[in-house]
C-alpha cells in the first residue's frame, strides 16, 4: 500500500530538497529569458522598440511555458510523500530540457525577422516545448504508478491528467507541422497552447479544495 | 467563512511552492540588474567611472522598485492560508513583469546619455513599473475579496492598502507624463517613488506587532 | 554520541540555510550554462543548429554532473542533524568549484571545433570535474566522521560511498590522461562518468527505504 | 522583554521570506561572477588560460568575501525570532550592495593587466567590500539592539562580534589606501580579509554548541 512507511502529512527531505532545485531552475530559466531580449540599430528609437516584438513574443511564450509546467510540478509535489531515485533522475531530466529553453527561444526571436532561418528554429523551439510536456507527464505518470503520492489528496484531482494531456500535445505537434510551412503561425499556436495551459489546464484539480470558484 | 477547512496556523504546501517560486523570480531579476551595468571607453579610468552614473541611478531604482514588490508581496503571502487557481496566476502575471524589468532598466541606463531615444524608453521604463504596482495591487485585492489570507493576523495591517496605492500610482502617472518632456527629471521620479514605498508604505502594517518602533 | 545535544528529527536552522543557499548555487550553475550556448553563420540554418553539437555536449554533461553532484549532496544533508563551523566552510569549496563550472565548460564548447586549443580546456574541463567530486566526497566524509548526521537513517545507506567513489575518480583520472592525446575521446568519458554516476551512484543508498524497486 | 510576543523556537513567516529572498540574491550573485571570467587571445590556449590569472582570483576573492557574509548572515538569522520593517530595509540595502559586487569584480578582474585603470578600480572594488561588511554589521548591531534575536541561543555567541569586526574593517581601510599606490598589493589584502573571515571570523560562535571541535 502507499506511502504505509510514512506517518500521513509527513514529508520526507527528498521531497522539500526535489522542490528547492526544481523552484530554482523553474525560476532562473524563466528570469534568464530576458536577458535575450534586444534592440537593433536602424530606426527611431520608438521604431526600435516596436520592431522588437518578436522578443516580447518570445519572451511571454517562453515565460508562461515554463510559468505553466511550475504550476503542474508544483502540484504534483504536492501530494508527493516521498521520492525514489527514478523520480528525481526523471525530474533532472525535466529540469535539462527546461533549462535549455532559453537557447531555441533566443534562436526564434532572432529568426523571426529573417524569413530563410525561421523553419529550422521554430521547429527546434517546438520541439523542445513539446519534450517539456511530454517528459513533465512521464513525471506525474511515473509518481502516480509507484504511488508516491498521498492518495486522499490526490486520487480525484489527478486522474483527469491524461485526458488533458490530449489537447497539449496535439496542439505541439500541429503547430511542429505548420511551422514547416508557416513558421510564424506555429509560434502563434505555441502562444495559444501556452495561454490554454495557463487558464485551463490546472484549473480543474483545485476545484475541490477551493469550494468551486464562482466567476 | 475564510479558512474554515484548513487550521489557522497550517498552510498549504502550494502557498509555500508560490513563495519559493516567487522568491526566485525576485532575487534573480534583482541580480541579474547588474549584469547592465558597464563603463565605456571615452576619458580616463574615474570619469569612465563617474560618467557611468545613469547605470548606477537605474540599477538603484531597479533594485529597490523590486525590492519593494517584494516588501509587499511577502506582507500578501504571510497572511495567506492557501491559494487558489486564479492567485497562481495573477502571481505568474507579476512574476513576468517583475522579469521582464531588467530590459526596460537596460534601455534607460544606456539611453540617459543620447537625447534622441530617452523619452521612448523612459515612457517604456515608467509603464512597466506601473504595471509591477498594478499587477501587485490586483494580487492583494484578489487575496483579501476571496478570503484566502487569514483575518485575524491580516485584517488590521491589510485594510489601508487602496489608500496607501494611491501616491504611488499617482507618481508613476505624473512620472510618465513628465517623461514626454523631461526624461531625466521622470527617473528621478521613479526614484523617489522607489524611496516611498521602501521607506513608508510597509511600514504601518507591521506596527501592531513590532510594539510600534520608537524613532 | 552524535547528535545527543538535539531530539532527533529536529534539524537545526544552520542545515536549512546550508541547503538553501547550495541549492540556489547549483541550481544557478546548472540553468546559467545555456548561456554559453551559440551557434556560429557559416552554412544554413540547419547546418549551423547541427554544427554545434559541442554546445549541446557540453551543456548536458555538465548539466549531469552539477545533477549527480546535487543528488550526492541532498542524501548527505538529508542525514545532517547540525552543522559545524568546517562543514559549512568545505561546503562553500564545494559551491565555488560548482560555481565555476560554466566557464572551462564554455572553453571546451568552443575548442571541440579548433584542434589546436583543445586539448589544454579538456584538461581545465577535467580537473574541475575532479575537483568537484573530491571535495564533494571531502564534504561527505567530514559530515560521518565528526557525527554530524543521524544513523539511524544514514547508517546502512552510506557505508558504501568510498567504494562508490573508485569508478568515479578512476574515470576521470583516466580521462584527463587520455585527453592529453585524445580530447573528444577525453568528453566522452566525462559524459558516460556522469552518466553513470546519475543512474548508478546514488541507487543503492534509498533501497532499503523505497522497498527496493521492482525493475 | 524580547520576544515575549511569540512561543520561542516558533519563528514568524517574515523570517523565512527575508532567508530565502537574502538566499536567492547571496547564491546569484555568487554564481553570476563565472560570467566574467575569460581569456583573450594573444598566445598559445596555455598561456592565454594561465594569463586569465586576475579572473580566477577576483573571482575567488568575491566568491569568499560573500561567502562569508553570507555565512554571518544565516548565524544572525538563525537567532532571529521576528524581522521588523526597519531591519527588513537594512537587509535590501545589504543585499543591493551584495549584488552590485559583480561588477566592481569585472572592472578589477579587467583591470589587473592595464596599470593605468588599476587604482580606480580596485578603490571601487574595496569600498564595495567595506560597504557590504558595514552594513552586515549594522544590520548585527540593529538585530541586536532591537531584541529581534532569541537571546537564550544568541548571547554567547554573538557578543563577539563588534571586536572581531576590527580587523575585518582595519584591512579594508589600509588595503583601500594601499591600493591607490599598489593596486595589486591590494588585491592581495582583500584576499587575505576574505580567508580570515572565512577561516575565522564566524568560528567562536559555534563552539558552544558544536562541543568544541578538537584540532
Amino acid at each position: 500500500m502507499p506511502g504505509e512507511d510514512m506517518p500521513r502529512g509527513r514529508r520526507s527531505l527528498s521531497t522539500t530538497r526535489m522542490e528547492a532545485f526544481s523552484d530554482g531552475v523553474f525560476s532562473i530559466a524563466a528570469t534568464l529569458l530576458v536577458l535575450d531580449i534586444a534592440i537593433h540599430p536602424p530606426g527611431t528609437a520608438l521604431e526600435q522598440v516596436l520592431h522588437a516584438w518578436p522578443f516580447y513574443l518570445a519572451y511571454v511564450v517562453s515565460f508562461l511555458t515554463i510559468g505553466a509546467a511550475w504550476l503542474g510540478h508544483s502540484q504534483l509535489t504536492e501530494g508527493l510523500t516521498r521520492t525514489d531515485p527514478l523520480l528525481l533522475r526523471i525530474n533532472l531530466l525535466v529540469l535539462l530540457v527546461v533549462a535549455f529553453l532559453p537557447f531555441p527561444t533566443k534562436l526564434v526571436a532572432n529568426a523571426l525577422h529573417s524569413d530563410s532561418s525561421e523553419r529550422v528554429f521554430v521547429t527546434m523551439y517546438g520541439l523542445t516545448l513539446l519534450a517539456i510536456r511530454v517528459l513533465g507527464f512521464a513525471l506525474d505518470a511515473y509518481a502516480r504508478r509507484k504511488h508516491l503520492s498521498s492518495p486522499p489528496e490526490a486520487s480525484a484531482e489527478q486522474q483527469d491528467e491524461p485526458l488533458e494531456l490530449l489537447p497539449v500535445l496535439g496542439g505541439y505537434l500541429v503547430a511542429i507541422l505548420i511551422g514547416l510551412v508557416a513558421p510564424r503561425v506555429a509560434v502563434a499556436v505555441y502562444f495559444a497552447v501556452a495561454l490554454y495551459m495557463i487558464l485551463f489546464k490546472a484549473l480543474p484539480r483545485h476545484r475541490s479544495r477551493a469550494h468551486r470558484p464562482r466567476p
